[in-house]
């Protein structure tokens, strides 16, 4: 079946349960970023593949709402499909749920899945429904119905994540989490996202895509943590910690039954962004529930100084490799046939030799040329193409080291490129500067530091429709919260700036049909001076490749932008030399001199 | 009575009372930020006579909470006296409402005047007595009762504000209020802010001290205003204009019983951070009530183009009379006896001397040497000093003009000063000057811009313990929301930047002991370029007086901070010169001379 038959079929099941708007989000029951082959419904019924949107599909409609990243991407990939794209956040788009209460006739029926809905936005679509007299049908995958050869659910197995990586122990983790319990008063709190639990329990795995987790749910109590789990994805040795640590086992699913047995005496932590709905309309209705963000969420964002010194070491290795792909790629270009995918099979190959690897840490993006303007790009063969000169390269892509996980932009000139390209890298290099550079005080949040990286676009009238910076988990969510780095406030994506956090700094430009530039180096915050005036903190970039002098315009910058990128490129020579052969060293100074 | 004695009779009074707890805010009925002698109870309790902060008196305890502005003065002012400086904000220094819960004991009673507590606050004191099992006393003004010989109610007329100021009718305000109204499906809307009312009614007055307003109450129904108002303030024109207008007129303190008359069916808008507590308590439960803020205060802020005109015009004349009173003040010190009030009432002489001027627009800061680094200090016959040469003066003084109210500080070296002055003048001008720069896109607020200013103080470990800026009425408050610019986010002050709102911009440098320093402009939010990224907003100062070359290191300042210097001052040059005669132009020409 092709898309438009897909949805065909599915409005006949809508029909025969009485459904007028059936939702498919991105999500599996974990509001997982990325997720297994077995939960690509909203893939399988749009087609378009990027890793964020929501489907909608009623009678008459099909639409897909996704954001400023996919825009390029999706209106390919809908092409002659019914699906009408809408843009998130552009003016006139009206938001899906607004969407969603205006479509929805007097008395009519909303469907979805109840797992794949988070229970903030269910409990909205619920409120909506009963506004219209209307109803709410949860308990039903109807894609599942439709999907022949659906993928089957991971099986993979389990591994343990050693303390000379995690620096804690489970049962410290445990420790700090139960005692906000306590605060909260709370008696068991409920934990459904894969990363919060692989970083508690310290296990990875490999059930979704690029992320090592592992599908499960756990709910933790003062003496015991219930764990819903695939019980033939662990081996002996972690059955045996677990047991040592009061963790006991249970079925994947058998969390939907267990929560409706709670006592009334009990009180629940529930973090209400990612529990999902069916998860939360089982609990039954009179046990108290404390609603707030999960505490693993801060906990695992500011890492502790064992991670910080294996993460240091990861963007070490990720930086040697990048520097020998670079120098590669600028002498092989035009020579050797180079293509997006292969140029990324090179880099990896680069990465592995550095030891330690375990796979890529999201879905790369390799794009020449006006594919870079496409800024979440995917190459597939369909559409890769030879790297040649004239033009400029991005790779963002990111490694999985035991030692952490890496997440890294460069745009390489190949060949002699144009002017206007020149004056767009600059640009880029030095917001990405102006912003590592930043010096504040405690108490600051992404939101007081966004603007050091727009300035220089702001000032001539351009922007970037992304954020600037995300937090990266340690061999977990690539995009990792409480902290980011953007202008416009985001409830889980705005917290105030804490030593040990890992942000990215990744502006970019991106001139649709023509090019796109992005650096993305990784900053640690770090604590400064303490004075009169506060706690002063400030950012170390711990990303260490050069920023392509061949695409620098001198002319452009001011002497303390040039400093700054003096300054980078000096400790990205100090940093790396000490790893490359006489060649590489000679050519590394090359591309690390002064300006 | 001394201020020891002032509280030993206090406690008689609440012995008597079986208050526990009694509460002493700087308010007037109407949360006003100055407030006239009637009103001053605060400062008659503790002596300290500074614009912001809340006195707590128990049976063994006095204490003053009040913020960085004032920490300096009110060390000084409660020397001798048994009550204890709260420094709002340090770490240690328990927040006000928290020291109450603490304070309060098992089934004891906390006290206030219900007419100076806003709403919300007293709604957090009634539940911490409820928790305590204890009680609220809020009818009763008990300073009233120790307070011999307190000032009268002010009785002075009104006037009202031609349309050539204004630039917008009664009628056409009343339109765009009521809209909101329907909108939010209201009937009557409560309005107990006084500059909201004067600008709504395009009134002003003589009732509190420095802002032209008037004492009243108003509510605001579809077809009518009950305006609750000492009537033998108004004369027979304004009466008139009112009666067309439907304005009805009540005695003053009317509006207490009056709301408790509102039927079941009313639905009534109210501000919480605005309306008092017992305004508030005296409405019936059962009304059904809509808050949020005042719709006037968005609509004011917004300045319309010809109170943009009018305000442009009142900054030239009051740039005018500064630049005239810098060229006095270099030409004079150490030769004439200049001293911190008598400069006051000089650079007053030159604003009347530019016409339509009404008054100061709030209470003059004029600090000469170590006094300037208390940041709102306030000279008075006793700590009047005369200014010399070796150190720098600071003025921070408004003028209210018909064109508008102005809000301007400079500092001047007087004679040659010591290097580390220049050092920290330089600063503060680049801080000034970076803020002003700032283009960004429409949806910033000044949170988002806030580290544009403090950058060039954090970079060096410094900081400036107050706001960076805050909106400025037209001839009503000086401190005007719902927008400003700081770098933590405030409720009623992180509003999105829109077109015609009028900002300060003033950074500053204090070192106890020693001088103060600080350079205040205001700034008109301007629309810029509309692209393809959005609507482009920048900054534009609209105060034109040089920022004193004989404090500046240019050695200090970047080849772009010294252009953003220039502009500037060629901007001043240009503007000013056609008001002088040659002799003041020559000297404007060199204090604005290219660095």
């Amino acid at each position: 079946m092709n898309v438009n038959e897909r949805i065909a079929a599915l409005r006949g099941v809508m029909e025969e349960k009485g459904i007028d708007i059936y939702i498919v989000p991105t999500a599996d029951f974990h509001q997982s970023e990325y997720v297994g082959g077995y939960f690509k419904a909203r893939k399988y019924i749009t087609g378009f593949s990027g890793s964020a949107g929501t489907a909608v599909i009623t009678k008459d409609e099909a639409r897909l709402w996704t954001d400023g990243r996919y825009f390029i991407q999706a209106a390919k990939q809908l092409e002659g499909t019914i699906v009408e794209l809408m843009k998130m956040g552009e003016p006139e788009v009206p938001s899906l749920e607004d969407y969603v209460k205006q479509a929805l006739p007097e008395g009519g029926t909303i469907g979805f899945d109840g797992r794949v809905v988070a229970m903030e936005e269910g409990c909205r679509y619920r409120k909506m429904a009963e506004e219209k007299k209307g109803k709410l049908l949860y308990g039903e995958d109807l894609i599942d119905q439709i999907w022949e050869e659906r993928p089957k659910l991971s099986e993979e197995p389990v591994f343990s994540l050693d303390i000379r990586y995690t620096g804690e122990t489970v049962k410290n983790k445990l420790e700090r989490i139960r005692k906000v319990m306590r605060e909260c008063g709370v008696s068991t709190h409920i934990l459904t996202t894969l990363d919060d639990i692989c970083w508690t329990l310290n296990i990875r795995g490999n059930d979704i895509e690029f992320f090592p987790l592992v599908l499960s749910y756990a709910m933790i109590t003062e003496k015991q943590v219930q764990l819903y789990i695939d019980e033939a994805k662990l081996n002996e040795e972690i059955r045996e910690s677990f047991k040592e640590e009061g963790i006991i086992l249970h079925p994947y699913n058998a969390i939907y039954e267990d929560v409706k047995s709670f006592k009334e005496t009990e009180v629940i932590l529930i973090d209400p962004v990612k529990l999902n709905y069916a998860l939360y309309s089982n609990i039954p209705e009179d046990v108290k529930k404390v609603e707030r963000a999960n505490p693993e969420i801060l906990f695992k964002a500011m890492k502790n100084p064992i991670e910080v010194k294996n993460i240091r070491q990861a963007e070490l290795k990720d930086s040697v490799a990048h520097v020998r792909f670079m120098k590669w790629l600028k002498e092989n270009v035009g020579k050797t046939k180079i293509t997006e995918m292969s140029a990324v099979d090179k880099l990896d190959g680069f990465r592995k030799e550095m030891g330690n690897f375990i796979r890529p840490s999201f879905e790369p993006i390799s794009s020449f040329g006006e594919h870079a303007a496409i800024v979440h790009y995917t190459s597939s063969p369909e559409t890769d193409v030879e790297l040649c000169e004239g033009n400029l390269y991005l790779t963002d892509t990111g490694a999985g080291f035991y030692e952490g996980s890496t997440d890294i932009t460069r745009t390489y000139a190949l060949g002699e490129i144009p002017q206007v390209m020149k004056d767009h890298f600059t640009l880029v290099a030095i917001s990405n500067l102006q912003l590592a550079g930043a010096r504040f005080l405690r108490g600051c949040t992404g939101i007081n530091l966004d603007i050091l990286a727009r300035k220089p676009f702001w000032d001539r009238g351009l922007n970037f429709n992304h954020g600037t910076g995300h937090g990266v988990g340690y061999l977990l969510n690539i995009h990792e919260g409480p902290a980011g780095i953007r202008w416009k406030y985001s409830a889980r994506d705005s917290h105030v700036l804490e030593e040990g956090m890992i942000l990215t700094d990744e502006p970019g430009i991106y001139i649709e049909g023509s090019h796109g530039i992005r650096l993305e180096n990784e900053l640690l915050v770090c604590k400064g001076e303490k004075n009169e005036y506060g706690q002063f903190m400030y950012l170390e970039p711990i990303t260490y490749i050069p920023m392509d002098l061949d695409a620098v315009n001198p002319d452009m910058m001011s002497e303390d932008e040039k400093k700054l990128l003096n300054a980078y490129h000096k400790t990205v020579y100090e940093k790396i030399a000490p790893y490359l052969d006489d060649e590489e060293k000679e050519w590394l100074k090359k591309y690390t001199r002064e300006i």
